[in-house]
């Protein structure tokens, strides 16, 4: 429906007001603050990129344990943290969760630092 | 110098890799989580946002406090996060402490999350 306009594709919370361009009130703030918590963990970036960079744009819990060199439980707690901000979907098939990145998520949040 | 490329000036840290490239160790992760740990608190987007629209685009820090309504040793402390992380530069001018974005620091940081 938005196919003609990718970076905006899903990014509704993008069309208020950037921090570059002195916009920003309080309400969208703490919007944009939100996301950028999720992001600003060196781990949750590392599994964002690993799901980004997946095949089919997903990947299995499973698949990200050992690149992280963490445990199943810290890894899903990190994706919870990327799944509440809006960055990532998690879905069960049969033993194992699927994340994707959510589509427009990442432009919406580069957008929100740049000029409009 | 690089005018026509204003989403590359000062941006060298944008060169390795991106998230949604899936092309992010863990050197690059920190340093991508250190920028967005920082912009992960709605104060300090705002104050950032503040800085960015300010005349000549810097602002006082005696007309910081009052916006996001906290003290001053507050917002310093917010700035100083801003700083360390790059994002914000400080000049102390007689009594008052003046702020600027780091040029091609927002960019830098939205082109981290954006596809090459």
């Amino acid at each position: 429906m938005t196919s003609t306009l990718p970076l905006r594709a899903g990014t509704a919370d993008a069309c208020c007001g950037s921090v570059a361009d002195g916009a920003v009130d309080a309400e969208r703030a703490a919007r944009i603050a939100r996301v950028f918590k999720a992001l600003g963990d060196p781990t949750r970036v590392r599994l964002l990129s690993l799901i980004a960079a997946g095949e089919n744009g997903e990947a299995c819990i499973c698949d990200l344990t050992g690149p992280v060199g963490l445990s199943q439980p810290t890894v899903s707690h990190h994706m919870r943290l990327l799944v509440d901000a809006g960055l990532a979907t998690r879905e069960q098939r049969g033993r194992w969760a699927y994340y994707r990145v959510v589509d427009g998520s990442l432009e919406a949040a580069a957008q929100s630092l740049l000029p409009r």
